[in-house]
């Protein structure tokens, strides 16, 4: 039953001449910036100009590493070994770290393939813990609320934040709805608020098969890609601030 | 007339599965290493192991940047916008950091091409010295002894280092004769100790046209990536101790 | 003074996830396309896409290879040698011709900053015109009107294309006034569509200087990455056309 | 109970500055080339080189495909669409078709993960097939003997070659038992000689569980990548020859 709660949101995802995302828009209404490092989307100069954003903002920095794969924006699972994952994450976190200006970050969330299977995977999940711990042991990492992989690093004494997601359906267990079934993305805006109030507020979420669920968060992730994507964080934090919510970074709760 | 001296090496310039360079070997008679970050060789995995290595030996770890250019080893000209090689050099610093057992590194030496424009190209010049100072002041940044790009780190108040080459013929301007040009390298081993250990000791070098140059130098490069070359790491490394010259990483002695 | 022209136009150049160009627009407007081959910008999907966008639209297609440069979307001079120019060429026109309907391709127009540098760079020039007759001397190269680089293809047997651009403004040699000087891109509708008129049934245009240059034209390029780049696209199609200039493919006029 | 064999074997897996194989040597005594397209290794400069190569020594050109993972050299899955896969594909012959002195290549072999997956990945396998289809009927498509895939490739009216390997274990149903096994990879070269002898001249194999399994094979696969290798290269033509077998290209046996 929170009173606050982070609002993340991937950015800089961008790669030379290509733009993609608002995020000139969607950062006015976060507290959390999830940065690319380059593997899946980003590159040097676009995460000096989207950690430089987010320093005017005040929304705090985040790595968003992924596994290597720009042509399929790290949407795709790679079978690296746990020892590939490691070192490609500390790489990535190293890289967008350096264009702070306090060079240190506030937290790790994977992208896309690499979180989806950090929290079916053991051996990946301990690998992306091993990476935040090795590098800087006040590094918050993002997992998914009520994960095996959530557990795993509690255990091994990583910072961890709970992540839920604003307008994903959720499975009986907890997990997402996979994006190929239906139903699967939320997109109502009012629905998206509600569901979203709900879950923060009183920590309750209702299943796609219509079940009550008890849900813990520290962040709710939300899209800023498109125009209705932008709308729907403006209108999340109008929601959750008139409800008394008070909207902080992941540092400030974890 | 220096009576000690840092000897660098360029190292970690394996990529994945391809093997590059007597690593183990030459490690045993530098004091700092100059690890590639990926841009022109180099990957996470083989940086892990060559810092690893370095720490293990005690050698200094630095970062050896180079322009995105992995199938030209990062030999060949580009040209990047200051901005870009800027953003470019914060990254690899960064992501090299990111694997050292202290999150710090004593210098950076940019690879390659980089180098070379470096030495003609004011512009690049100076978006390299900002790199380093926007990350961490306390970098040294290794430049070629006398050139003004080593003038322009000094005027910017870069820690700066001035590098000569063990094995390289020099014109009496200083600048390093062209590899495309005749006796450019020099192969035989007892010259290049005899000529080092003058540089060194001496402050003297003798230019391809037989004229008598004053250098001065903080560091002198060698190469590892041949059984020859290790082995004139190996002699250079006993002559000059033979000399009563302390070899010392740059830290100490910039 | 030509009653045909052939109209060309880059494209192709999504990447992934991202996506560039107005293709489906402008496709309804031009002769011939010049599709990235994955160098600069461009991947197999996208090749595929494109290659059937363009035969479902009896628009003829063509290879728009780049130095690598993904980042850099090819616009960067990279000090390639003459035999890495000449195979990247040929791996590229190989890659695209295996994705059309007749395992053929009408012709190769290179990208950006390769095409900028061939006009200058004997080496490179020839190295691109051995390139085309190495994989199939029916290709078409579309070459800079008057340029030094098509003289070269006119000597070495390469079937040529001389190109002309809608909206560059021309030095008194013939060559481009640099996008880094002022009045460099035409951006008025009307005067590009005049001027392409002039150009195309007169065989005259005016330097940026206002001298009387003739020019001699198989190929207007123009643009269509912007709404008002389709817009331009369109006038100039339905202005060639009122004129009684037939538009047809470069095969049916070199 | 063949009388005739290719032998195949990987090569031009040198990348830039990168060495790698000794295909110097082991072009001899092979009879067609699996040749990198540059997606696990290989570049434009290479495949130039290792197609001269083997035009010189007579052996048979194919083009050696893998899923975009040069960091991994293509051993790693990676959940790609079949749209995808037979986009690589295409482009990927297509690239390699383009040094041939014929513009044709004789066969196609995927590398790798990707050769694997197919094994057991229907949709891959149609994906791969497909690929072979589209770019030229004529060209053979190498699979495991015996396999699902096999029958697949079959099925659609591809040319399919069986094949096996000369040092590999085999399972009871046929497949490779996997190299985390113990025993997977034979290295005393009398064995595997002995081996593929009776496998190519009786159609009979020995699995790793002592059952006696019937093989059919059209190429012989063997290595060249250390000097083991192409010692057992020369030792394994050379009994072929003395038992009788002709070594011909795939060209002539499908």
């Amino acid at each position: 039953m929170a009173n606050t709660i982070d609002l993340n949101c991937d950015m800089g995802e961008s790669f030379g001449m290509y733009k993609m995302g608002l995020d000139e828009e969607v950062i006015k209404y976060i507290s959390s910036a999830n940065i690319a490092c380059g593997f899946h989307a980003g590159d040097p100069m676009w995460m000096r100009h989207t950690v430089k954003l987010a320093e005017e903002h005040g929304v705090a920095i985040g790595a968003h590493p992924s596994f290597p794969d720009l042509i399929g924006f790290g949407r795709r699972n790679i079978s690296v070994s746990p020892q590939e994952a490691k070192a490609d994450i500390v790489y990535q976190i190293g890289a967008l770290r350096s264009f702070t200006n306090t060079q240190t970050i506030q937290h790790v969330k994977p992208h896309g393939a690499m979180y989806n299977q950090a929290v079916t995977d053991e051996a990946l999940a301990r690998a992306i813990c091993e990476a935040v711990l090795e590098v800087d042991p006040n590094i918050i990492l993002v997992t998914l609320s009520g994960s095996r992989w959530m557990e795993i690093a509690e255990e091994m004494g990583v910072r961890v934040a709970r992540e839920i997601f604003a307008d994903r359906a959720l499975n009986s267990d907890g997990t997402l709805v996979s994006r190929s079934q239906p139903n699967a993305v939320i997109e109502d805006i009012q629905e998206v608020a509600d569901r979203s109030l709900t879950m923060v507020t009183q920590g309750l979420a209702t299943t796609i098969d219509g079940d009550e669920l008890e849900v813990v968060a520290d962040s709710l992730c939300i899209h800023g890609d498109t125009p209705g994507a932008v709308e729907m964080a403006k209108t999340l934090h109008r929601e959750l601030s008139k409800a008394g919510v008070d909207i902080v970074p992941l540092g400030q709760l974890v």
